[in-house]
């Protein structure tokens, strides 16, 4: 299969999970859960599903075992995203060309929703049966989750940026929220079907790592120059977000070559993780060039 | 050891529980982890670890392999305290006579306090080597913890708690809302435990689903009447605070004389599921009798 149908059937397997995965709306509460659908059904390019199941598939893992993690991981994105989108904090109006939230709701309706749903990704990875892993591994799946979006991840992440919103940013401390606020999760998104196999093999969880650390930097990277370069009509979201909200991007202190050719740099780094798997890993490979294409200059 | 020095030393032990599992105030991103202290760390009653360790000493488990647990019913109740504190929710300034969170900092920080710390109460469960359980037992953990909290529990019964603010609402309808506000968590605290022994012990978890779904629903009609009575000099929030919100409570919608009536069975109720351990739950049944006291009447 050409790995844009391929890319389409993961996305489809995802929303199938999310679909099955979530409380139907006529759930009580109802308008909870209504609110819960249009936060997370809303279409999205679903990314941390499909690194999942393209790292499953370079594993040798199965994609159903993948189903609950790719919901759960598609799950914490969503509600970080109604939560950045707030007034209190980055004040959108506008996501992927829909109403957010709170918008389309209300402000407390969409902090609830955020919480529900964080704790509703959890309640996943602990009833998913397919995972077919051993206990010992359900440990690691939750910890890895937990790690990647708490205070030293991406929630972390996010009060970094918001410290630093207006400040002068060194472009170490620059990256380093780069990494929390979106690298943490990314990385989560590879590393978590590596816990499905007994025998994670000869330095794979290495090349994971490694892939991830730049995949995640680099697809930072990708959205920030989307911020600074795209109309709201191409990107869903309000040009200069960022920008109107005093936030010193990475992409926005090197200035927008250099952060191409580092862009560039890193993404070279992310593939030549996966060199010694050649065909194997060949699906994140695509992915990895597919979605780290910087947008075309202005 | 009398009960009130028993229950003092089991809240030195959360206390101290929390102290080691919260990252340091000095830890990056400072900001949040200081306010993530000043959540956590600002007195409270410690309940929830209370019902878990008192639940521990009626099963026979060592107050030690609860310490994680206690940590984490606390932390995911602190984060809840603080995101029904905003301005959107109950906009509450006070609690336990300090501001809350977002008036000490800002609503930006609590918003993500409240998110850091739901996960962190997950990295606990995961991480956690003193539990001592099958890991079969850690995904229960993780289970009643997610499904206590999450759109079927606390942030659903909070959801609803909005819906109903200034509408008519029947007294099933209250207590539902009581019951997953609050008596889900609360039963959380007590069933835990019990997945900490291989044999939970003839008709054990029964009894403590029967004692926790009489004390959850008492304890919020405590709550209810100490709002409704009593000066914010005592309770330490601002005296009808419900009211102001417009929030129908169960004691308001029975009345004062009734709510004391409705209480009281409750009482015996939860006392009465543990008559066949006798002095073995002794200690659970002395806190359910002294946290379940009701104001004196102003």
């Amino acid at each position: 299969m050409v790995p844009v149908d391929l890319a389409q059937q993961f996305r489809a397997r995802a929303d199938a999970a999310l679909e099955r995965w979530l409380p139907a709306p006529s759930t009580h509460p109802e308008r909870l859960h209504t609110a819960i659908r249009y936060a997370v059904m809303g279409g999205g390019k679903r990314l941390r599903p499909l690194l999942a199941y393209a790292s499953a598939l370079w594993l040798g893992v199965a994609p159903e075992r993948v189903d609950g993690i790719a919901a759960a991981l598609e799950i914490v994105h969503a509600y970080s995203l109604v939560h950045d989108d707030l007034p209190a904090l980055d004040n959108d109006e506008l996501r992927r060309g829909r109403p957010t939230t709170h918008v389309a709701f209300d402000v407390a309706t969409a902090i609830l929703v955020g919480d529900a749903l964080q704790a509703h990704a959890y309640l996943i990875l602990a009833t998913d049966d397919a995972l077919g892993v051993p206990e010992q591994a359900r440990r690691a799946l939750v910890l890895d989750l937990a790690a990647a979006s708490g205070s030293a991840g991406m929630a972390g992440g996010q009060a970094m940026d918001m410290e630093a919103s207006g400040q002068a940013v060194d472009p170490d401390r620059a990256e380093a929220i780069c990494w929390l606020k979106t690298g943490r999760l990314l990385e989560a998104a590879v590393l978590m079907p590596c816990r499905l196999r007994s025998d994670p093999g000869p330095g794979w969880l290495e090349a994971a790592r490694r892939f991830a650390r730049a995949y995640g930097l680099a697809f930072q990277l990708v959205d920030d120059l989307l911020d600074i370069e795209m109309p709201a009509a191409v990107s869903g979201k309000p040009q200069g977000s960022d920008r109107r909200n005093r936030k010193t991007t990475l992409a926005a202190l090197l200035g927008p070559q250099a952060a191409r050719r580092r862009l560039e740099a890193l993404r070279a780094e992310a593939s030549g993780a996966l060199a010694p798997w050649g065909a194997q890993a060949g699906f994140l490979r695509w992915l990895c060039e597919t979605t780290l294409r910087p947008p075309d200059p202005a």
